[in-house]
């Protein structure tokens, strides 16, 4: 198998991840080159994971002849100079959600994109590398439910992370924008369908700092597809059993339940609290397979020279919007049309 | 224990349901007439049960001096009036929903009920006579999930009926006011709040009937209650497992769901279809103790003089208009405020 | 319905719970009579009931020419001399569990009930009045799992009663003859066949009262019967999560499991420990719609002339003799043909 | 991470999985050589997964210098003279389970690996590198649910396979040979003790070649440990719903059950069955990342110079002894002792 070589960007828990997975787990990938402000930490992780080449100047590893795709794991609002950067270089590339902080940012993504119809982008929806999501897509495009009327997702994150999460909670977006869009992801992809109307509500019923940012701490949406077709989002952050991510997908034949139980091995315990399944513990360990199977796929289109099919920058546009249409209808208590 | 007779109006599938539980189940209570105006059906259940007195005109039935309380199964239009003629002859009511056929006539329901403080009023809300619906309202209120966020629950009626369901379905008003109502009283039961503000959308996505009907085949409605808890209702008559009712509970600290698979008993079954659990064929199969045990509650209060605490006239004529601003709101497009 | 008149001897525990079953719950019963020697507790329980007869003596409950019924629940050495006393009144007998304390008094009581055909009677195996064992026993009869392979089968109580269950173990019989007999008469059941085989083990694992008594906390047996069908028992006293009672049939083509976690209601709940669902609390709680079906099978058949079809006094017997062979295996350490 | 150099030998089935895993999956790994008899299948192999070395005399193959470790997954009765003309060439050994063919020669085994302390040696017991049954065994370990009393453990293939399993059916050794070793196993593992009684039991269900054999199409055994814990093992062919391994681990305080409903991903379907879940379609699928995991666990002592802590050479004798008992058992029709 021919070798890929990848440069990565940000350092942070989720860019260790990935940089490690890139290091160690995808088949007949190398870790080029690592890039992070950080130098200390920079250096730390080049070390550790073996990598040639570490930079704290991103357009400096965009110039490195021998990095063929950079993945982008920066804080958001770099993604898009990022993208641009590295695609006038010629590098193929992997960007985290979001795409952009705002719909104009997105939209200037789609434009570097569309100059460079030679080179792989690939956005971070990993939930849909996940075998379970993946499965579950596959039932519904055999018709096996029937049309897709309602699809319903939770984005619950572990209590026992409050701490950090309140820490990082004034720089996050709020709620719909850094929760909410895997799951308005997952409402366009199970119904095939673009989403028209939104309606976001919730409340601050335990955490007052949420007041003050003009967010919340528990919010939902619903929403309305052009099909016809329905959604539904729920998010906290307190979620007493671990991280929940759960999907149901309704058709008129039949429903697919994604992780209803959330359990993270296939281990039932009786003792005094009666019989039981543990969640996994945080979005890491639940994520882990599909953040290398992601990767996987990247390469995999840079060594064969395909596209991702399905999993274009204009999702990433799609979904940005509706996040920050939901966000405005909470502010506005009213529900919201899309365009 | 002191015997106590009942007079049962409407021998409907539900009605007859009623009649043979006051005849056979319910502990200390004598079904001592029937009444309907179909007098072969009247005739047939009046010998099959036993039943001393049978009318098929409702204003004798409540001039009988041996009947003290009158259970109202009859076509919903007819409640009002009947629940005004019973108590006027001072006959203590159980009436099943929906209280009336408009807010209007809820509100005539309630000026009865108020002059008449000395007999039991008794709405049909079965669900919280269900044992599972019982044991999660009594960790609620025993705080085990903390504050209320969320109650989310859905009413899918089996696929297997569909026949006898479009053949009704023109006068059934509707899927929010048919469907919905026992999950808006849910809502308003487990948050110990009133609800504010509905958006209702839904589609046809299988039988065109409804949209003559300016109706839906499946609907969802999302709510917020004055506390600010929310509500997600979703609602259909094609579920192909058999009748579903589930609903989960959010909380600040905890999650329940009642009937997350629904399975009618504590059999799993392993063969060609993997592991799975199946559902109650019916409501009627689904909700059989909980019939029993709301007449129980009945005859129970009319024996020692009680009242029920927290199921009052004002409770149907609450989730009767959140019913009806859910159709308005799927009808015009918009979100609505109640009140 | 014609009302049949019942008598009831034995008011412990499950006595008390009979009688009052039979008193309240029971379509078209009267509890006639009641009989214990403790007169305090039988003055009690009659008044309670409102029972119009009270008696001391066993045999003067058999003269009383109101009573059509006997109900026994007494000590199990007076079983098989009550039931004699009774049929010989011309009673029909339901008898609780085991039929006599050793195989030659079950051989008698085998005698007396053969001598009367005309009355019925029926044994207390509450298990297959059971909604869930009685659905099971209808698909393996409808041959949905093809040839019965194997039986398996648990009777664990809970670990929060552990006090009592000391305090009557020198009494009990032993973990085989006072928990399994129930799981016996479930392998016979559901195989159709008898057994021909058995090897009982064990140990003291915890309490060191079972070791002075010749007995196991923890114990188990494997069986085959005659047709080859295999079985498997497990049983101890110390389960944490509640009452728990399950049981596997697995066949050639599919596997039933009957209460495989044991849920006492539709509830899960989600929280710190996972999601979860509780156990029954206890036996009673457990199988009281049962015992409810079973005396309404037993009043039924009286009213009816009917006798129970496969339930007979030679399930009595064989059902008590592979215990006491699992428990002499046990003691011996060998495994050992039936007869 | 430096290089670990790896030989493989046997490429049916298991031995290209294992192949393909080593070439791709296992980081840090190098697939040096494979070798196989079948000519044009090493070929082919070798050159899908760019194989340097290709051998069809195993000799040859253990006198490579570049070979670190070689990976046995040849037929079993070739096992115990690879093991030591490895060995004796200095090679690291995995080797798939049984360890030998009959007892005498797994004692041979244990003098060769007795004589080379230097040289990791790791026998096939995936089922320990599971992620879930190390989560059991560490819950075990951590004394949560006290001592463990009984191990029930079900080993069952999926029906879809059975016209190649009676084809292999008449040189398998039979079933509890087979397919116990893995469960008896997992007793010895999750009591810490040794097996010291077995009760080997079975029957002809279903296909007939199976008597011709003298073997059972389902079988089942009970056996005893040392220390007073107690096994339980069921092993059938024709499991309806797929690949069903589960295990049950019962201690004084808690109960752990590995793949309870055996579900395959996380997906919860809901439809004319039920709902439900499915399971692996083969072992292959089931036990994946065990497979993957075990020679990443056998490489990375070759690495570093370790050993597999409590996964000895003596393991596979005291497990193919027990399989041996159980399988005189069934057929001699007693309950057998251990030495």
């Amino acid at each position: 198998m021919k070798a890929v070589k990848i440069g990565s960007v940000g350092l942070g828990r989720l860019g260790y991840e990935h940089a490690r997975n890139l290091a160690n787990l995808i088949p007949g990938c190398v870790l080029q080159a690592v890039c992070d402000m950080d130098e200390p930490r920079l250096r730390a992780v080049a070390e550790e994971l073996n990598v040639p080449r570490a930079y704290t100047n991103f357009a400096q590893m965009c110039e490195d002849p021998e990095v063929e795709g950079i993945v982008i794991v920066s804080p958001s609002f770099l993604h898009v100079e990022q993208i641009r950067l590295a695609m006038e270089h010629g590098k193929h590339v992997f960007c985290e959600k979001p795409l952009g902080v705002d719909v104009p940012q997105c939209r200037q993504a789609e434009a570097v994109v569309e100059r460079h119809p030679e080179l792989v982008f690939q956005l971070g929806f990993m939930r849909r590398f996940d075998v379970s999501y993946a499965e579950a897509k596959r039932r519904v495009e055999a018709g096996e439910i029937g049309r897709v009327v309602l699809v319903r997702s939770y984005t619950q994150d572990p209590r026992s992370t409050i701490e950090s999460t309140l820490k990082f909670a004034p720089h996050s977006g709020g709620q719909f924008l850094d929760m909410c869009v895997h799951d308005l992801d997952l409402v366009r992809w199970f119904t095939g369908s673009s989403i028209q109307k939104v309606w976001g509500i919730g409340g601050v019923f335990e955490f007052d700092l949420y007041r003050e940012l003009n967010d919340a701490d528990n919010a939902a949406a619903m929403v309305q597809c052009e099909n016809g077709a329905m959604g539904f989002l729920f998010t906290n952050r307190t979620h007493a059993a671990g991280c929940n991510v759960e999907t149901e997908i309704i058709g008129t034949r039949g429903t697919l339940r994604v992780a209803p139980v959330g359990a993270r091995d296939l281990l039932q315990i009786v003792d005094g609290h009666g019989a039981r399944q543990e969640y996994y513990p945080d979005f890491m360990s639940r994520w882990h397979d599909a953040f290398v199977a992601e990767l996987t796929a990247f390469t995999g289109h840079i060594r064969s020279g395909t596209r991702p099919s399905d999993l274009t920058v204009y999702d990433g546009t799609a979904v940005s919007e509706a996040a920050y249409r939901c966000k405005e209808s909470f502010e506005c208590g009213k529900m919201l049309p899309i365009r």
